[in-house]
């Protein structure tokens, strides 16, 4: 039960001694590189008030939908892990609902989480044995009482874990005080926004009405014309980019993208303002706004980035009774080559134009995303997104997308977390798994272990700086 | 010609070493546990009347589409097999049918096949060379002699082979005349059954109007009427659960699922048996039908599986000449996210239901049913089935599911087959690459090898036994 | 910078040593087998004229889209490559031109035209350090001095590379000039066509209604009935049988097929040549002819493949600017199962059939291509195809298809090129692949050394042989 917590310094990469050897070599190489975060879900408000957080089940477990959706998955009700609902936050004891999760650690065997875990507890907090429900206790004194200390306050976290950049993402609607808070307050940390404006883009978000009010008075523009409208972005961006911004996020159904001529456009947006639309429209209006806000790019030099083919709040008794971000968001086959046409066929050939494009269905890595980023000046392929964030599949994002896009047209690595304390544990797997793969092209002689290591800093460091234009 | 038979100790885990001494030790100390079959395609009146066969080509090649589908394949006629066509038995002389499949045993290499029969061969049969034309008439003769032995009845050798309990598959419109016999011999081996009730549920099935006839005798409920047609389904399900039956299976062609209201389900019903509906009817009705079940199972207790994906007799010729069942049922691509909305939407959140679902397309395991099944409390994961259940069919099922899912959504082995003695070789092919893949985490520093060990019990026997309710 | 360039006798086999011994001896026993190259794209009129190619940018790099699309999807214009557009052949020095291909050529880090490359520039012109900008010069005056030589020549390296059949592919509107003139020769290389009537049956095609008055011509059949135009079809098969060719090709962009009653196909056959036709009845046209082309192949015995599932020319612009075959080809997801059944109801079963099957869609493989060969007995499967024509493409192809399908209801390798000198690089890395494939079969004892021999042999070079009927 009491079994030791051990971080093997080799662990992830390849069993075999020769090519660990390679790998382990690459690894040590890039280890120590900065983290760059350009793409993220923390908390700004973190870094702007620095306050202490209280205890594990606060910051590691009720906001963490990669853990509690697991012990959902076995019959644990969520108000018995603290998790949140429509009718306020969990009144659960924040020491039970930590012993019921360390009673289901077992849960997590094999999956990243586990890892990303046990990384956490081993060097944030220096624990040496394993969750269980026999340490449980043990687990959530220790823990609450270094959170309560200054060295384990948001920015002391910050600076310990390497983060050169973190970026957080908010919508148009959102007053941007945390991140002026941050910029104004003389801290050397750099934490940056991304500008995500699908809740004024989607007419089928259930606050679509109230964020587009919000949008006109935030941008003091007629927001109910088309024109208006596209000024208000233009000048969010710029508030954005105001607060060190320098890429868009989008989170559509689809990777549908549309390019109709203005007045159809402004024809369909009076249409989804009067809100008596169909799915077609919200979907096809969805589609044009991909377009608008490449154009947008071109002017004001933000990095696009899409994230397609998300079913969001799949479980609608659960999305009814508790909300959003619930564990409940269920990947969907995603079309590219038909979808992003309309986009590429504006700006496809302008290399002035960076779109990152994400996937959460693998089958398009070989069969569409390495074609298509293989080809078109201004698309690059974001890595390995959510489910996909994980030993396996970096390795298949590897296996399948290298080949026909090279290295060189993907973008590092993003974690794409709401847990900052996993950032170090997310980036250290992806380094790791990179480098394994790097390793077994250099045992099977289709790279030279120098070009190997050259391209290990790329893909820890160097193009996600280049990609995202820190 | 005639090289040696071997069945290496350490055939099918991984060549490394290190890796390998891992994945030995975990296979070790589960190869030998009691197989449990919760879902194959065996014959009961085998075990009902423990009558000896007769010959390898009545027992092995005639009734195993998986054998005489790759003969056929490269132009061997199935007459030429033995293989029953509408016009009756195969008329060949069953050693000449054997003597031509041994002159092909080539086209099996690489496949699991191989690796069934060979394992078949050597362990049940003590036979010690390979399969070839020259040794053809030794192996049938062998065989044969041994068939016509005590210790050779279907008895002996489910003892022999340590099944603890064995499922096999019948409609509602069974007698279960054999499931009685065996319940009633004083044999203490289990053998149950699982109702499948597509023959009654598949308006398009040529036999449809039959087997509902048969299933309002059996019954004696009026099921041309909606209520009587539920009724009996439930009193069905009652004499199945009488010998030992704890599950049922659908196999349809999509997962569509369907929950109409009252109102609506019954007009539907009365369009279906009226025998003028669409296809797209009778697809809706076959929805509806999977959330009947699943309230059913709430019910009595069954648990439910869905085998969906499969193109039924693909090859129009061959199904008119040669009926069903003769290797040419094809995947095809299948959608689960939206399909099983509306019966999630209703019971999915129940964890009293317990929902096994297979697929045949591998592009939804990481996409669609892992994370679909790391969510849901109703929902599990069936194993890597049919043409995926091979050496890289389940290492690809648990590399692609494992991450998001755990081990503990998934279900352990189903043999899933009508080769009654392939059913060690097929539970020993899976325990070994379960292995390898558990022995490949522990390598790896991604798991220690303590609950490796745990873990690799849990799916070769464990699992299984708790998700079926057995 | 100027690193050596090395072949390592052991690369792409795998790393793990007692998998590579046997890989190696596998690989040895294969290495020196004759190449079959059944299907391709490389200039007939090179071996009619046997005259010397000029310097590497015209030689290697501006015909080959594989490369020129990589250095364009980072932003380098294709007129710095040499390549032609629409108004002519790119104007730029090639030697330039070359320069500028050498400073990019770490974009290939990874890719299989990095392995190629280096084959070629290794074992063709003996260069011993690798291509960047420092050695661009030298690479080119090197090659360029090769180039100039006898030794150099089309007709010696075809010599050279032990090739035993080059199939060229061509249109019916061909004049076959260049294989008459080869066939004439004395010449004894085997320089052979396969007939790829797209331009004819494409109705959506740019040059359609051209190529179909030119079919008339060279048929002197009134190709704009029916019955005239199939006749055409059929004479101008014969006239390419003339040169030695035994298959056609069918490059659409489905697999849909179709077999409409002659009356019907008569229909929309007058429907297309009128012009007025809509998108569904053309792709109709194209399906129907696929199974019209598998009539003509039961009587004239030419082997069908069909080479579905690529958008071509998705760059519009650069289409308007460049014409065809720039690199911006994508693949589609791409369905069989449905899609054949038309053709599989109307010959499937019969062998005399040969039909071979190519994907650009890997999810299909395990899916829908493997079950469909391993049962019908017309049907093979191509090797891994265009983009998945590379080291983990050819590997995958294997631990997907091989289960089901087997190895023998695969065809070979086919290099599919219009990179003559490539040609040997191709199989090498696909005979290293496979050789690796089997080597793993026999470590982890799924397959005897002497079995994996053997089939090493097949999938070297006898499975092609016997698939296209050479």
């Amino acid at each position: 039960m009491s079994r030791p917590l051990l971080q093997h310094p080799d662990r992830l990469l390849p069993a075999e001694p020769s090519v660990r050897a390679i790998a382990r070599r690459l690894y040590q190489s890039v280890s120590a590189l900065p983290i760059l975060s350009p793409h993220g879900h923390t908390d700004p408000a973190w870094f702007a008030t620095n306050a202490n957080w209280s205890n594990p089940t606060e910051l590691l477990l009720a906001p963490d939908h990669y853990l509690f959706r697991m012990l959902y998955s076995q019959g644990v009700p969520l108000e018995d892990l603290g998790v949140a609902s429509r009718s306020g936050p969990g009144s659960v004891d924040p020491q039970t609902a930590w012993r019921t999760f360390a009673a289901h650690f077992h849960l997590f065997r094999g999956t990243p989480s586990a890892m990303w875990l046990n990384h956490t507890f081993a060097t944030v907090f220096g624990l040496d044995v394993t969750l269980s429900s026999k340490t449980a206790d043990y687990y959530y004194e220790r823990i609450s009482a270094d959170l309560a200390t200054a060295e384990f306050r948001p920015r002391a976290l910050f600076e310990r874990f390497g983060i050169e950049l973190l970026a957080t993402t908010e919508g148009p609607t959102d007053s941007l005080e945390h991140h002026e808070a941050i910029r104004d307050s003389g801290w050397k940390g750099r934490v940056v926004s991304a500008y995500r404006p699908d809740s004024v883009i989607d007419a089928e978000h259930e606050c679509f009405a109230a964020a587009l009010r919000r949008f006109g008075e935030l941008t003091r523009e007629d927001v109910y014309t088309w024109d208006g409208y596209l000024q208000a972005h233009a000048k969010r961006r710029q508030d954005f980019i105001a607060v060190g911004t320098t890429s868009s996020d989008h989170g559509h159904p689809t990777a549908r993208t549309a390019n109709l001529a203005h007045r159809e456009a402004e024809a369909l947006f009076m249409r989804i303002v009067s809100g008596d639309f169909t799915a077609d429209q919200a979907e096809l209006f969805r589609a044009q706004m991909l377009t608008e806000m490449a154009r947008l790019s071109l002017d004001d030099g933000l990095v696009m980035q899409i994230h397609p083919g998300s079913f969001r709040n799949h479980n609608r008794e659960l999305f009814d009774t508790h909300g959003r971000d619930k564990g409940a968001d269920m990947p969907t086959r995603t079309e590219y080559v038909q979808a992003l046409k309309p986009l590429l066929d504006a700006f496809g050939n302008n290399p002035r134009l960076s779109l990152i494009v994400f996937t959460l269905d693998e089958s398009t890595y070989a069969r569409e995303l390495a074609p298509l980023a293989g080809h078109y000046p201004c698309l690059k392929l974001g890595p390995a997104w959510w489910f996909h964030d994980s030993p396996e599949g970096i390795r298949r994002f590897r296996e399948q997308v290298t080949e026909t896009a090279g290295f060189y047209n993907t973008v590092g690595f993003n974690d794409d977390t709401r847990a900052f304390l996993s950032i170090p544990a997310r980036h250290d797997v992806a380094r790791r798994v990179d480098c394994g793969f790097l390793a077994r092209l250099v045992a099977e002689h289709r790279l030279d272990e120098e070009e190997a290591a050259e391209v290990a800093a790329e893909l820890a460091y160097r193009l996600a700086k280049r990609a995202y234009r820190l």
